[in-house]
């Protein structure tokens, strides 16, 4: 078989798939074999993309969810054309420094859209991405946004909580342009998928009004059929596309087996028997490859269109469109962070109700800004002046998530993946844990994605230890490339939004206290001082005896207990840590003139130790929590965990 | 209104709650008031329950998923005779010290069966509990073990994914025994339900194999026959109730305000008038009290027959009865765990494969073990010689959870919560994250429950920085009371696996590499040297001017790189550190002598160096991991990631 029929079209990626993992001794061959042809009837029929401009911005995003069957990603790509994967790099598949890797890394200029593998982040990242095109497309008009969003879809995304708590939003939400073609080939890693479900999938997307169609995988114009049925529906599609897991390897389709089978010459060698492809490993026939290349032009015609409607914007459309595709947020963007730092200094404010008054603020100025909160918005006040985006009103800049904080996260992450947005994301700290996996995600990748996570300690009070975080400071701080802020007043909440927003390779947590913080910044004008990340708050009276060193909301206990000190006659200076990340980027210099080594340290944080042995030494103290909090309030929680003055003093005392 | 008709008994908890949120001034009245009618009708006619024996172990449970709403929970269990929760304690609602917290917080003593609060846990913990029933019913028979488990389940549990997973899972598994009261109230917090739903949540349930019933929530004959209809029905039973939320309270009924309103004294006079409840606050008239504590009464007689039946059973069967009713493990189960030791002293063995063969021998040995993986049986070997617990078959001991981490993690801590069997749950580290507010709960409420987690580190090779983790160690480490342990070898594996079994007050972390572990112990005889947290495995040859500090698959490499320094006739000591929290309970001189201050300290943990700066001291090195992985064959990465004895004795050298 040469010709250039949809099968051999497939076939091509099945084998450069089967050889790639034949190579390296592994890999998924179940997805690639098992979704080529599916994937083949979206590549060269439906989805708009050039591959020799990888980052157009009003390009179809594809996103492959089961990322475990990551050569299906790279075969399309190499075969379509994006110069990024060539031959050269499938041949080192899984290889260090091949980009194709294991799973799917993010790299839009390679056309990988988003990092997968933890299973149902994929689709919620895609789910993210068809909001932000629906919100960029009422913006910015249809002739300059208008493209779909496809995900490719196995049966764990589906089971995962974060699968189900997506198709449940993106039907709410009505996000139209957002189409599933879901992989159903009745097999998990354990075998047969009704070992664990027995649900009606299909029935399943349609009560979240979906619309359902069920075609033939491996049938590539029915497939295609039904992708242009797709477009013309105004609800999320999805298209149960049943195939055989592995399709194409004699004795392994359609068994457990397939899923990750390793695939020695004699299977592959049975393949090509079994398929009629009599080429050598690696080697594409040219038709196909031409055919292939093709369909990676398919849509040279329509960016040109789109590059001329572009040039013939009103200038000032114009360079807003190229700041949103290049990511960068509005001149004088920062003017209501400085403003409010003058007109806040010096007054007591709740912590999240900062961080609510600041979002509104911003957003005024940034109007790419999302914000958004899973049935919080009451708690956080980070809705305010934003109309909500609806299915009725995709135009609205406030997502009600639901009672969904993992799909939050992962279509934040997503909507950043597209770009062109801000998106913010708001809940209790403690349920950050819920969407944990997604903040991983989102520093791996790089994306400048704000979480902001509230009710940040024991200090919420009497809503007992389940809503009260004493180990999050500490696992938020373990996430590489995780920025973490946790501001001690107005002030410094207005400086840790700037370095947040500032932040463009990777996301930051921004910790807000529920109660009010006291201030402990008088003066709100000059430098941002938290983007040291750690700062001498207040110096010692006298050469420094005793260091304090605290963050958010105990920033102003050390104020206090500095108080008492100097009274007594020892000399205090307070250490202001809002971000300890920040801070270990500073030269050692600074770093041991802010530590004051020699001096008694103690360390104040409504949190676990972990992690502060750093800077505390070996002899230092620690005022904070050895367990869980408690259900009182405030005061007496405060009293009873020793968030007191004079504990700090007694934690000095016994070491001077 | 002072007779006993069941409307009265219902505003007996109305008011109990007004009350209590009145005097405290916050709390959560929309459940308590809207579901007050719902659960008079389960607690005063269908659970099976005694209130002085509140640890009856052929109990129905009771689990209120919707814990804000607590004083529902406060009220029927003080209403009911619950000794423990006295009326002032109910006075108390919130304040320190109170047993009425803020969330309902596990306490069975109490009636308090789960810790709730964090949405879609207690259900998930319910389906637990009905999954240890139906294997202790299959186990022990009907006459001892036949109870059934209730659920009061509020929209924000339904929403959340680890919601849906259970939804289908128990469908999926025939869990027949599981009855929830859905409270329908059309509210959330931020607004009507459909300000974030559309789905129809009974056809929901019905496609996961559901039994539904709709009902009017206020109505108690209704919800009365529903319960009746669904004890009889074998499927588990989802009971629509419709609801008005914070039922009774003038003008704020049936609004978003009645979510977390505060109760001025104004509004409950309004209430009182309302519901013609003219008892002043906190008292409850003879009649209702009396009427309550006949409920709490009403299954004495089913309890004492109880008590006769297992008087009667052979001595060998009431002495199994007892071990499991007190958790206590089979006499000699650890005799495997010993063996196991002596025979895999000094071979090398990948790291989850120990485990599961371990596990295997175990749960021969303790047949109250229930093993299950989120469709990972392949790569974790865990099954082995278990067979699945099906819904045809609820007599199996394996649990194919499907892809579904969380309420894996969250149906185990029901299963402990339950009692009478050890629930073990395997998966790979980086999806702890996925069931990570499981992690919190089960270490919160005290629950022994041992999680393994496998494909520890960079070293699984291939599969890429997604698979790798690096920040696990951290952030499963900052949790309070998680116990974690990663062991070096076989011989540590089975140390490991004793010691998590040991451990009664708390949940465990086994860790595991997927690579071969190098055995570093050749001797597995003797005592569990594991137990103390970290010991030296090898003293320096004179005396010590160099401590290598590691943990699991690093151990070797120190071994390594200890045989270079001495070679150097560098006197180098290794200590192998399974556990940091075991080696903190320790005291100050063992650790003092194990730490060797004032030599050369270097860490190696192919992870972050969050926490480890407390054990190397201000000068220490650290071989570690400082960002993500990268996909490659494992050696390759080992050399990339400076996993390699030369860097190891770099670190040294440039400290010596």
């Amino acid at each position: 078989m040469t010709g250039t029929e949809p099968r051999a079209l497939a076939d091509a990626i099945r084998f450069l798939s089967i050889d790639a993992i034949e190579r390296v001794g592994e890999g998924h061959p179940g997805t690639p074999l098992g979704a080529a042809d599916s994937v083949t009837a979206l590549f060269t029929r439906h989805l708009k993309f050039l591959a020799r401009e990888p980052l157009w911005f009003d390009r179809d995003r594809f996103v492959e969810s089961n990322g475990h069957g990551s050569m299906l990603l790279y075969s399309l790509l190499h075969l379509s054309g994006y110069e990024a994967i060539g031959l050269d790099d499938i041949k080192r598949f899984r290889e260090l420094g091949s980009p194709c890797e294991g799973h799917p890394e993010y790299a839009p200029a390679h056309g990988i859209e988003t990092t997968t593998g933890p299973l149902g982040q994929g689709i919620a990242n895609a789910a993210g991405m068809a909001l932000a095109e629906a919100y960029l497309n009422r913006w910015l008009g249809s002739d300059i946004i208008d493209h779909r969003t496809y995900a490719l879809v196995g049966d764990g995304c589906l089971q995962e909580g974060v699968g189900q708590e997506v198709i449940s939003l993106a039907g709410h939400l009505g996000l139209g342009k957002l189409t599933f073609l879901w992989d159903d080939n009745q097999m998990t890693d354990d075998g047969a998928i009704d070992l664990a479900l027995s649900d009606d999938m299909a029935a399943r997307f349609r009560l979240s009004h979906w619309h359902v169609q069920e075609v033939d995988g491996h049938d590539v114009e029915a497939v295609s059929a039904a992708l242009l049925l797709a477009k013309s529906d105004p609800r999320p599609s999805m298209i149960r596309c049943t195939t055989v897991i592995g399709r194409g390897l004699p004795g392994v389709e359609g068994t457990r087996a397939a899923h990750s089978a390793r695939i020695p010459a004699s299977l592959s060698a049975a393949a090509r028997a079994a398929l009629n492809w009599p080429h050598p490993a690696f080697e594409i026939p040219e038709p196909i490859r031409a055919a292939w290349r093709a369909a990676g032009e398919r849509d040279a015609p329509a960016f040109e269109a789109w590059t001329q409607r572009v040039a013939a914007l009103p200038p000032e459309r114009r360079r807003l469109l190229d700041r949103l595709r290049e990511g960068r947020l509005p001149e004088g963007w920062e003017a209501p962070l400085r403003t409010f730092r003058e007109e806040a200094a010096g007054k007591a404010q709740s912590g999240i109700a900062l961080s609510g008054e600041l979002v509104d603020r911003l957003a005024a100025a940034i109007p790419e800004m999302l914000s958004g909160a899973p049935d919080l918005e009451g708690a956080t006040q980070h809705k305010r002046s934003l109309k909500a985006f609806t299915a009725a009103d995709q135009g609205g800049r406030y997502v009600h998530y639901g009672i969904r904080e993992h799909a939050m996260g992962a279509m934040m992450n997503g909507m950043a993946a597209h770009g062109g947005v801000v998106p913010v994301g708001v809940t209790y700290l403690v349920f950050s844990d819920y969407l944990r996996p997604t903040l991983r995600l989102a520093a791996m990748m790089g994306l400048p994605v704000p979480f902001v996570f509230s009710h940040d300690s024991v200090h919420i009070g009497r809503n007992g230890p389940t809503h009260q975080p004493v180990e999050y400071l500490a696992s938020l701080r373990a996430i590489p490339n995780m920025l973490v802020l946790r501001p001690a007043d107005a002030v410094e909440a207005a400086e840790c939004w700037e370095i947040a927003l500032q932040n463009r390779t990777g996301p930051s947590s921004l910790i807000f206290a529920r109660q009010a913080l006291p201030p402990v910044r008088r003066d709100g004008s000059g430098e941002n001082r938290s983007a040291k990340g750690a700062y001498v708050l207040e110096e010692g009276s006298g050469p420094r005896r005793v260091t304090l060193l605290a963050t958010g909301s105990e920033v102003a206990l050390a104020v206090e207990a500095r108080r008492r000190l100097e009274a007594e006659g020892v000399s205090t200076a307070i250490v202001s840590m809002p971000s300890w990340e920040l801070f270990e980027r500073q030269d050692a210099a600074y770093r041991r003139a802010t530590l004051g080594p020699g001096t008694v340290r103690v360390g104040i944080e409504a949190a676990v130790r972990l992690g502060w042995d750093r800077y505390l030494g070996e002899e230092g103290g620690f005022v904070g929590m050895t367990g869980y909090g408690a259900s009182g309030a405030e005061a007496d929680l405060a009293r009873h965990f020793g968030f007191t003055p004079e504990r700090v003093v007694e934690e000095v005392r016994a070491r001077l």
